[in-house]
């Protein structure tokens, strides 16, 4: 494992694509593209029976996805626990318009991950999620703020979950009609879709003059 | 129930917001609204204690979620015995950076749905729901595309679960920092996110002079 560019994870019976194999993809660089473009997971587990599926943020550090929150989470409080978990990742890249109401479909890259979570207890990787966190969302942003006090680490649960069971999925390019369809009077193709930053909003309480720096005004994704 | 602005849901145990009660909202226009200004949502559910998040377009008429796939479907498959369904929908509208780690947030709208899934079997529900789908992601499409026809009605199946049982939970507004922290020289505010249409990209083999409507060329979400 000297390079992650050539490692591709061995598919399990969960994380093997099963509708549309085609678009599957076991590789670890792309899953890790995936999980560096996207901002937002969402963390499916069960309790007593009943699934849940709760949106948060989270950062990765090598083969590690950190999720984190308050010690109060009902989903910190059961993912702590060992329970099963699947971590969901989407990136929408375009909507696909064909001829037929049938075949219309979307682009879209994303990652599913299977696993336990793991409590982070020891404070320098804490740290490093904390840091890995800020910096997966504003990279540049954690060295110009205030860094976690003991108080704010106390109350702050980190969770990691190993990035080993997971799958991509991936679908790209533009429709694929029906041969009869081709000749209908239809507009067809793509119309792409891309998350942007528009212009920053200072805090209203920012009363000094303090421009924001270059990853804000250059926010991009 | 003569008019869906008045209604709010009745909060269950699952669908009650307990971290951050305040962000929690049951009106059932304000669940509505994400439902519909969103593209994807995640399902989750259980197959033999293990959760399941995936990804799907969906559709809503009044207050019925629609979900589709193919017959051969894991998912629909699962869900369409009657089992526990979690239906999350996530926009994210913001990235709130506060002068300290700690305090960094986002702004999203987000809603969680829990119920059970039935099967569509009445054809004129079932082409409804198609047309809702499609109107929900590209509104006037389903009027320029080929309906579907018999077997492609067959090779679909359609799910709906109620809109009943559910909760939304909101962020906006700026970041709320520690008062010792106001007086640090870090920027602080909110930087705005949207998701935005890019020019439409036509199929190659789109032989004819076809222009691109206007739902397409203008598309906004």
């Amino acid at each position: 494992m000297s390079s992650s560019d050539s490692q591709v994870l061995t598919p399990t019976n969960r994380t093997t694509v099963k509708r549309l194999p085609m678009r599957g993809n076991y590789d670890r660089t792309e899953i890790e593209q995936i999980l560096d473009e996207g901002l937002i997971c969402q963390v499916g587990f069960v309790v007593n029976g009943q699934p849940f599926v709760i949106p948060t943020a989270y950062g990765r550090v090598g083969d590690k996805l950190y999720i984190h929150g308050s010690p109060a989470s009902r989903m910190l409080r059961t993912l702590q626990q060992g329970v099963e978990v699947c971590v969901t990742v989407t990136l929408l890249d375009g909507l696909v318009l064909a001829r037929s109401a049938f075949h219309h479909s979307m682009n879209y890259r994303s990652v599913v991950l299977f696993g336990t979570a793991t409590l982070v207890n020891n404070p320098d990787e804490k740290l490093e999620a904390l840091k890995a966190f800020t910096d997966h969302i504003i990279p540049g942003r954690w060295e110009d703020v205030r860094s976690p006090n003991r108080q704010e680490l106390a109350g702050t649960l980190v969770l990691s979950l190993p990035i080993t069971e997971a799958s991509a999925k991936v679908r790209t390019g533009g429709p694929s009609d029906d041969e009869g369809d081709y000749a209908l009077p239809t507009w067809a193709g793509v119309i792409p879709l891309r998350v942007v930053a528009d212009a920053p909003i200072a805090d209203e309480q920012l009363t000094l003059a303090i421009e924001p720096p270059d990853y804000v005004t250059h926010y991009q994704r």
